[in-house]
């Protein structure tokens, strides 16, 4: 049975996006900090850096990195995250992931202009482009799924939009211990996801909560 | 020497206190689900309700709970927390904890109103009321505590008063796994505590994750 999942970085004053970007530093110092955990770990540094000599953090943080990959079938993430407003001119932009994104599966690209053809990449990659309505490309995804589950990557403006609409059966966040004051809030105007959901807590070893709701 | 605590209750959403009062519910449904965990302990029904049978549940949410109570040698609190805005013109107002109040201490009662005269309570507790800046306060507290700890008790505004004003060496977070949706949020505009304080995370087996800031 195919579920849909979102895993979310957010800080302990509820902040799940950064907003300290510049021209010079164009992730900024926050999402640094918010993903610090994470980008430690083993599995990333095997999954995203391509990097097999099991460098890397093991223990909680790792097991739920490893578990981000397992079992997905589809993926689905907003405009933004491609770079759809970052290069909208440029019908040769295929992402931020390089010759071979580590998604390996279908990815639906969510997007309100013209959808572009969908494009093949090394190594079981596909975008695909929707201007459909999230529900819609939604049952497409898990159509294409074929029983795995289906990831929805983000951005967090994407993720909230599958929240607000009651489509998210799993929910991992995983809350750094530090404080942003600045950023996107997670929960502003979201349901009541822990009356729908069962939740779970752990801390890692690096002080990460990671926050499960399991619907 | 003395260091200056305060224990909050938050919710996974960032709220500390609980707006859904009303003249049928005066605390509210949302306050007991905040503070469930802790009332749930053993040290809680010990020491507020006295009960010293042995009930409420034992283990890390009991451990923090015990720790709330030791140590203390002065409280700080704010005319609400009092009761000075629900009662302003019963000058016979002891507070809301009965003939034998839980502090065991002196306890610095904040307002902008005229001071009352002070009011011994059987079991070591006097509440004294006073109207200048906190730091001043503060430093009466401190001196009062004799080596012994300030507990910052609430309510909420007074608590964010401290810490905003950098008073703050212990801060004790219990963040129910809940959602609220509404209430006061604890970090609009605080100063970032953890880049001054160190932070430690621990699950309680409520599921409560409590989050430590230490200077």
């Amino acid at each position: 049975m195919t579920r849909v999942r979102i895993d979310l970085f957010v800080s302990l004053d509820g902040y799940t996006s950064t907003t300290d970007h510049s021209p010079e530093n164009p992730m900024g110092q926050d999402w640094g900090r918010l993903t610090e955990a994470y980008a430690a770990t083993r599995t990333f540094h095997e999954r995203v850096f391509g990097d097999t000599s099991g460098a890397g953090t093991e223990g909680i943080d790792d097991s739920y990195a490893a578990a981000h990959f397992e079992g997905i079938g589809a993926e689905i993430m907003g405009a933004a995250m491609f770079g759809l407003h970052t290069y909208p001119d440029n019908p040769d932009w295929k992402g931020w992931w390089g010759d071979e994104p580590p998604f390996g599966t279908p990815v639906y690209v969510l997007t309100h202009t013209a959808p572009r053809p969908s494009i093949p990449m090394p190594g079981g990659t596909t975008f695909h482009f929707r201007s459909t309505a999230i529900e819609d490309v939604l049952a497409e995804a898990v159509e294409t799924a074929g029983g795995l589950d289906v990831r929805v990557g983000g951005g967090v403006s994407t993720a909230r939009d599958f929240l607000r609409a009651g489509l998210v059966d799993d929910l991992h966040l995983m809350v750094a211990p530090i404080l942003l004051g600045r950023g996107t809030r997670l929960w502003d105007d979201l349901p009541a996801l822990d009356l729908t959901h069962k939740v779970t807590t752990e801390v890692a070893e690096s002080g990460t909560t990671h926050v499960t709701f399991t619907r």
